[in-house]
Formats: C-alpha cells, sequence, structure tokens
C-alpha cells in the first residue's frame, strides 16, 4: 500500500496518518508537492480525479479518495483499536459527531480560508471576501458549540476518528489563525490532550501558526 | 423506533425514508412542521441539539441525528439488502461516493439555496447573493461531473446510499429549479429509473417543481 500524501497543514492527509498511528500501522508515503500543483498532475488524477489528497493505493493499483473512506477501510481490515465506534448504537454517534465535525466547523472553516485569507487571495481572488468574513462567526460559534458539548473525546469517552478530524481542523484552523482556542477552555484541554498522544506526535505534532 | 421528519421536498428525511423502504422497513414517522419553526422547538431540540430533522428516537427515547448515520444504523441492523457496499473495499468505494456526492453536489448546492434563492431570502438576506450565484456554475459542473461517471449506479453496479443521497438532491434541486437535468442525458436517465424504484414512489415519488 501507498498513501499519497502532502506534509502538514494539509489537514486531510493527516487524518489518515494520525489514524493509521493510533492504529499501529506503518503506511508507506510520498508526500506530492501542493504549491507545484502535483496533486493535480495528471498522474495524480489517474488516482484520484477530483485531484487531491490524501489517496490510499493498493498493491494492485486500485485507488481509494478521501481521507475518512479511506480510514473506514483501514478500520475494516484492522479492527483494533476500534476508530469508528463499537456496537451499532456507538458506531452510529461517531458519525453523527464526525459529520458534524465536518459540517458545523469543517464547512465554515474552509469557506473563510477560500474566500477571506491572505494565503488564498492570489488562488481565488477576493471577490466574495465579504462572503468569507461572514463565516468567521460561524466558526466560533462551532468551537463555542463544541467546547460546550465536548467530554473526555468528542463523540463521548473514547478516542474516535471524529477527534482526529477535530483535531485536524482545529491545527490547520490554528495554523492559518482562523481558529482561536483562546476563549474556548475545555476545548483546548481537549487540543492540548490529544496534541501529546503518540500517533499525534509521531506524524509531525501541532503545526506551528502561520507567521 | 420514531423518526422524527418533514415532508418532501425536504431532502435529508427523505434520504432515510427511501433507505428504509429499501430494507423493507415501516418506520413510524411524525413530520414536523419546518415552515412552523417546529424543528427549532425545546423538544426537539432535546432529541437534536442542531434543531434538524430526521432524527430517529429509539424505544428508549436514545436519539440518533445525522439522515447518513441514522441509515448506517438501520443498515448495521438489517443487513440485507446491503447499501453500504459489501466488502471492505467495496464499503470505501461507496463512501468516497458518497462524500463526493455530499462535497462536489451537496455544498454548491446549499449554497446557493441560502443565499441566492428568492424562498429563501426572506430568511437568510441577500448580502452574499452574488456569492450565491457563483456558485451556480459550480452546481452545473458538478451535475456535469456525475453525468460523465455514473455507470448503472453513482458507486459502481449496484443501487447503494449514494444513489439515494444523490436522487435526493436532485430532487430537491429540481424542485427549486437549481437543478436542470436537460443537458445531462445520462444523468437523467439514472434519475428516472431511480425514480421508478418501488422505495421512492411509495415515499412520494418526484417533487413537483415549484411554481
Amino acid at each position: 500500500m501507498m498513501l499519497w500524501s502532502a506534509a502538514p497543514p494539509a489537514p486531510n492527509p493527516r487524518r489518515v496518518t494520525i489514524f493509521a498511528a493510533e492504529k499501529g500501522l506503518n503506511l508507506a508515503a510520498t508526500e506530492l508537492a501542493i504549491f507545484k500543483g502535483e496533486h493535480k498532475a495528471p498522474a495524480h488524477l489517474a488516482r484520484n480525479p477530483r485531484g487531491q489528497v490524501p489517496v490510499l493505493e493498493l498493491d494492485d493499483g486500485t485507488c481509494i479518495a478521501e481521507s475518512v473512506s479511506i480510514c473506514r477501510y483501514l478500520d475494516a481490515l484492522h479492527p483494533d483499536p476500534p476508530l469508528f465506534g463499537t456496537d451499532a448504537l456507538d458506531r452510529a454517534r461517531v458519525d453523527t459527531a464526525l459529520r458534524w465535525v465536518e459540517f458545523v466547523l469543517g464547512t465554515p472553516l474552509a469557506l473563510v480560508w477560500v474566500n477571506d485569507h491572505p494565503l488564498t487571495a492570489p488562488l481565488f481572488g477576493t471577490a466574495h471576501q465579504a462572503f468569507g468574513a461572514s463565516n468567521r462567526p460561524k466558526v466560533a460559534a462551532a468551537l463555542d458549540w463544541f467546547d460546550r458539548r465536548i467530554a473526555d473525546y468528542v463523540a463521548g469517552d473514547g478516542f474516535t476518528i471524529a477527534d482526529i478530524v477535530l483535531w485536524s481542523s482545529l491545527d490547520f484552523g490554528r495554523w492559518t489563525g482562523i481558529v482561536d482556542l483562546t476563549p474556548h477552555a475545555r476545548l483546548r484541554d481537549w487540543f492540548d490532550r490529544v496534541s501529546a498522544r503518540p500517533s499525534v506526535v509521531a506524524t509531525g505534532g501541532v503545526t506551528p501558526p502561520v507567521g
């Protein structure tokens, strides 16, 4: 197997590298140079027509796109420790939490990044900067949402894929300066706890904010 | 079990009612009146803090939010017919297709609906109408994307959750007038075939366009 990946702070490859580390898997990985557009080159479009990373290429050349789909595949092959929940109800609960991370936080975070950030303005223009900026309060509200609800972990008392995706999103959001955890003490504590996990440390730890 | 739902054309409850019908399940359902805000009332916020439908309430009062998470729960309890794929690789492939439906089509469709549609303007204002309109070509590109790639079904040769979510999105998109399938012959054929399935007919069939 080969993981086609990209260096931090790319948040989606990070989900898979942390997930694999939690499972004790040693995935061979090749990092594409996003800033050179290697993920949009024909060789990579043959692996994933969306031109995105990560992609997991199996030994027979079959390619699996989408970070969470790759994690589900690895989870099916290596069920321990369970990172998508245990029984049917627990798995549903984890899936709900995962979707909330992606939709409640991930969507407005991406809309700010694409439309209202100096690093992406040269790529995407500034025509919709006001719209992008209007998503900043939604990011703050999402942080408050998780801050108020988080227990030991996002989906309850066990570490799961929902924690991995939330952590990767927050690490990326802090790197860009869009996310400020200062007003969110419980979420910050959770972030610090997850940041200290061997899986996170071994895959590069916290990304230093752009500076 | 009780499904807290909403009448068509609400696309997310429809995913679950079609899914349940494909499984041969007879789910008791209560439709909340979205236009009266019943989904934002305290009784429903107790079921789902996001104030959204659908929610599946189990007999002991446990509530599962998020349409796809509910479908995963029903799939775990009633594995036949398989609607999330079969083996690990097939399940990954279905999950990738599902995510592409939600991200490639669902996101721009929602951004048009919320920001550039006369039915939602009274709710959300028109401050970001130009941004909403800029997502219309993305909707068209998404339709073209699926039109070029669709085989018998979205994830390959079997009917899956990815078809259910795509069909519900297109039914909603046609109802709003945002989606026009006329230039997309293969996708239109697929839509017509899925529209004729007993599960779709029994849950209300195609929603007539507004107007």
